[in-house]
């Protein structure tokens, strides 16, 4: 199956701050943005919060410990776009359609991200810098 | 009038590249993706690539100068996500919003963008680290 009809759209884009409280502000009553929930993904050491936006959300993402991938990826490079997550109907041919593609993905099974859905991540090396994740919701 | 009316949707999604011709190929043979065009814009001395993403684009762009400010930012970031274009209805009552709530524009007056729409950025330290383009697509 070709990745064409596996990727439907742009889920959402990561942006990472050091701390939701004091950037939530500027989402919502600068930009008037709707803020749709927040929630804790313990198995990132994360704290997201989610602004819908069309429909696409920004997921704000702040570090809940400073050796989280977070904390790191703001100390180099201070606050700002994290990721463009991609959802997938098949997040496992997605993956494989990658490495065939002699592309390389940062964990070898799906993670579970935020609201309950299947993730990975395209390695940004491969994408010309950019974290791309894959992203496909669990059916309940 | 309140700029929750104002800004509808993601227009697209800019990514500083350092050479369009190696970059594509990921974009279109590994993600799948439609290239729509290509085009030179003088003012911000880049050239950029639009790919469809279901109803909204990526932008690529690489830098036509070494003292363009794309060329500065890959310097300092290497290549990656460089703004989140939102579009807006009337980018001069969102410009005249995000001055009355304290932020910084970049210019002045809306420049012309790719695709001869109006645009402007509000300053990445207002909002957070990240870059925002305010776009009004231009009524032909």
């Amino acid at each position: 199956m070709h990745i064409k009809s596996l990727i439907k759209r742009i889920d959402h884009i990561g942006i990472a701050v050091r701390d939701l409280v004091s950037v939530i502000p500027f989402y919502t009553e600068v930009l008037g943005l709707a803020l749709k929930g927040i929630e804790t993904v313990e198995q990132e050491n994360v704290r997201v919060a989610f602004l819908q936006l069309g429909d696409i959300q920004l997921e704000l993402i702040e570090p809940l410990s400073n050796d989280s991938t977070i904390a790191h990826y703001i100390e180099k490079y201070g606050e700002g776009i994290h990721h463009i997550a991609l959802e997938t109907s098949q997040i496992k041919e997605s993956m494989e359609h990658i490495i065939r593609n002699e592309g390389k993905l940062i964990y070898d099974e799906p993670h579970t991200g935020a609201k309950q859905a299947w993730i990975n991540f395209i390695h940004p090396r491969f994408a010309h810098g950019v974290l791309f994740e894959l992203l496909e919701k669990k059916t309940l």
